[in-house]
């Protein structure tokens, strides 16, 4: 009869354990529940506030609403499963393959905000539109063929550095920077700018997170890096929408700051 | 006592074997994953971009909101049940039926679609709407029956296969496309031949699909199906939708490309 | 200890058995799934829609949503109910108690509707909104006794029958049809007419699941009649919905079929 | 073993005891229901009609629908808890204390509609807004002190009875009244009168529900009131929010009737 | 066999002294529900008021509904937690680490609300609003630094109370002041007095409560101070909105009060 008691001592204990991931004392956990909450809102807001600007710029508004929303239902079970809430994940650990389902939807939609935010003041080609969809598109699949081994780590890497330096490229010397310059309007300049310099610095966090975990490491170290990119998705997602809103607002002539 | 013990234990090894279903390396989860948050994605952007419109083409962007909103709906819980977390589904299974329902219902929405974007810029006969219903209700029909085992998987496919060669004439030939020609707008044009080939090439893998897993097959081979129909819906619900979206954003004047 | 071994066995066994109600062979589910898809997906469209159309239309599409909503809340129970999903409930049991409720509210929605689609066009007397309400709820009040045991089945069949025959009039000689002719309204013409049939012919299947249930059987058959009430509901509720939104949006100029 | 067999025995039989809990049999149970979804259904009306009526009534009915969503919520848990869905509350037993804090922020509410509706037509001083909002405060702060104990049972009911014989006086010959008679505007009258009508008749149930269970009787009685609690909340929350919905599509023009 | 029939009765005890935290003798549960539903009524006020405003006021009420929902999604977790609902958190035990997730969120969000007032009527510089957020992210990050021991105690309530000393002199003598007095609005003025006299009066709760655990106290009276965390913010949250609202319709010229 002891055995099947202790049995279920054990997994009691096990519960217990579960418990003991606190917030107080689990940075990575914090984080998950700021991120979540971050998504949630800004998903909230630029829902909202597309509904203040003019009709040129409530596709740029609902594009960063998209960006936040999804990333906030992914977070719902990234959180979740590292509290250790779901069935089929061990709490403490990384939740890695759910943000790649992320990212493949997200990165694109925050790369054709370069597009999207142009088109909103003056008529840009679709070819552009195309290329920084292809180049988003490249570097997340090169990320995730590597990442799931259907090619070698250092070949999914190369791949994916190949999208991501043509979408640097294009934002910052080709076809987007010069649409941008060509539209002659400060807010747009203003949004432009700073969504540039967030997916050239901010995003650094992606490919390091990739390198160390995969590459220089053995795949054990991409959980140590949870809390990095949970703060980073706050500036990546929420703040790189809030670029975008400010120039929304000034371009309407809601906002005069 | 050692009997319960193991009685146990094997409950928990199944727990933990269901755990294994790994999103990195089970690609048909990872599809799944995705096209649940695509759906979302798009329920939401038609939502809000539909009151961006003018009214002439709002209802096609409700429509297009609807054939995400209920798809998502259904991949909550074919989702779930392919990752084992509903009660009465074991992990890995196809959820076909649930499939059915969607289609049943997304499917006549979208031909529907045909008639809504033409109505929006001309007057066109209620006929049309009522040929275009009733063609993917005989292609729905016929699938469900067949897939049901009501007829043979053979009559069943024949029946499914005469309404969508019904529907393929009607928009390449037969009246909708009269109609599309009718209108002598450029948008409606640009939105009728958009969905026209995703309606033509993009949902040929539905009777492939079943071809392969009832006639050609014996029903098991429809799981492997599974990642191609997620990926499918991706195109032929999504991007659907986007095309009308863009037709619907310049006919309103706010795109200007 | 074989004793406890064969009991979890039993246990589970039971579930198995419950996974077996599946929806490729079992139609009432089948059709539990797709009532309860296509009310979200009225509930969405009508709420939509509201905005396109003029002020004087809206609160008939306001209530044409709240019908399909409310069904859409029980449908959520009815459905999970059947499935045994709930912890209270017999999978493949009928819900009819619950059936009874969205009854009790979306009937007399929809009934009042025929008031509200003639005041949209013209001044019509609160009297008919109080008569058409009155006669609706001793339809429901009648069945809801009866099948609680309150009165005897057929005392309850024969005050619920009064009711109805009494809201048949008032659309098809009395005031409510006075009102609509009053109005010289084309568009109200159409809805007022399409509902007027859906309720008289449509509607039919309730009191004769009733009686069949009830009356002429023991009770035990209404579960048989589910399948029906799903699918008259998707008749009695969304197409019911539909036919007042084109009139709507004939009538404000938006739609020119 | 058979004690552990007949064990498990004794829970499987009280889980089929809740589940007798028959919508059928059980009025109570079936009054749960329907407060639920007419509280859901008010809600979703009052937030939609709200953007159908002029800018100075909206508030009135944000509130309106604050008021039955504020309720849907606490009937969300008050009727699971009745049903035996939720582990800390006992199937069949009374969720008075979750109807104290739906009290609490919907009574005031309501209140202040008196408040803003005449305020949608004229300037009324704010004055009249803290003296219903006080008024109501008193009315609950003391039913809930006599109903935890914090004082007796009969100096709660006294304190309560204070607040609400000064909000019916406000209303009917104070300051409100007279505020009403002031705006000169037969809309905001009706509105003003069958909102004032339903405060001094509806409202009877709770001071008359306080009284039998607590001073008369013993605390226990209150169970057997809540079917009463919920067919008056219906009237009390529902179709007070419908008066002013009424008089504000009247005084904004929409509505003929 | 006994001790496992034992174990079994163990566990279901330890669920029925759960179920003795009552919601009518335990306050602090009672608050939870309370604050929990005026956080849902908040969020959903302020998101349909703002439509009612002026575009340059949408923006604050947007902010004020996001503190509301933010808040709600944090009560959510922090009620079930108190209540025992959660797997991984004890009954009647204090989610302090919520809310300070809540509080790094929804504290800035607040402190910005003061510029954006001030920017709906006139043009201020953008400089403002980086110096109200530095001093609100001071105040928050010198709390949790100390809360989860990273500093001691005392070192993070210092850090804390610079950021809130500088946040109180921004808005009693600063740039916050002079912007607003330079404003010349009397909505403007209302609006920033209300809010300004809320922060300094109302959140004098945090640092007390802070204190009280972390210095005077040893951690564990943290939870004593629950009640009045969750009353203190239903007049720091819910009411602080409320009067950024009022200025809003009155400057809308909407309210005439």
């Amino acid at each position: 009869m002891e055995d099947t008691a202790m049995d279920t001592t054990a997994v009691v204990e096990e519960v217990v354990e579960v418990a003991q991931l606190s917030l107080a004392t689990d940075f990575t956990a914090f984080t998950f529940w700021v991120a979540s909450a971050v998504m949630f809102m800004g998903a909230a807001f630029f829902f909202m506030e597309r509904f203040t600007v003019k009709k040129e710029w409530q596709t740029s508004l609902s594009v960063a609403c998209l960006v936040c929303l999804v990333a906030f239902w992914h977070y719902l079970y990234m959180r979740a499963g590292y509290m250790g809430e779901l069935s089929y994940q061990e709490a403490g650990s990384s939740p890695t393959e759910l943000r790649y389902v992320d990212w493949l939807i997200t990165v694109p939609l925050q790369i054709v905000e370069f597009y999207l935010i142009v088109a909103a003041v003056t008529a840009v080609s679709l070819g552009l539109f195309w290329k920084l969809l292809a180049g988003s598109l490249v570097m997340l699949v090169g990320g995730y063929m590597g990442e799931a081994e259907h090619v070698s780590h250092m070949t999914g890497f190369i791949i994916g550095m190949v999208g991501w330096v043509y979408v640097i490229w294009l934002i910052w010397a080709g076809d987007a920077a010069k649409a941008a310059a060509g539209a002659k309007n400060e807010n747009v300049a203003f949004a432009f700018n700073g969504i540039k310099w967030i997916v050239t610095v901010g995003w650094i966090i992606y490919p390091i997170g990739y390198y160390m975990g995969y590459i220089a490491g053995d795949g054990t170290e991409v959980a140590g890096l949870n809390s990095l990119y949970n703060l980073a998705d706050v500036v990546n997602k929420f703040l790189f929408g809030l670029v975008i809103w400010h120039a929304a607002m000034r371009d309407s002539g809601v906002s005069k700051a």
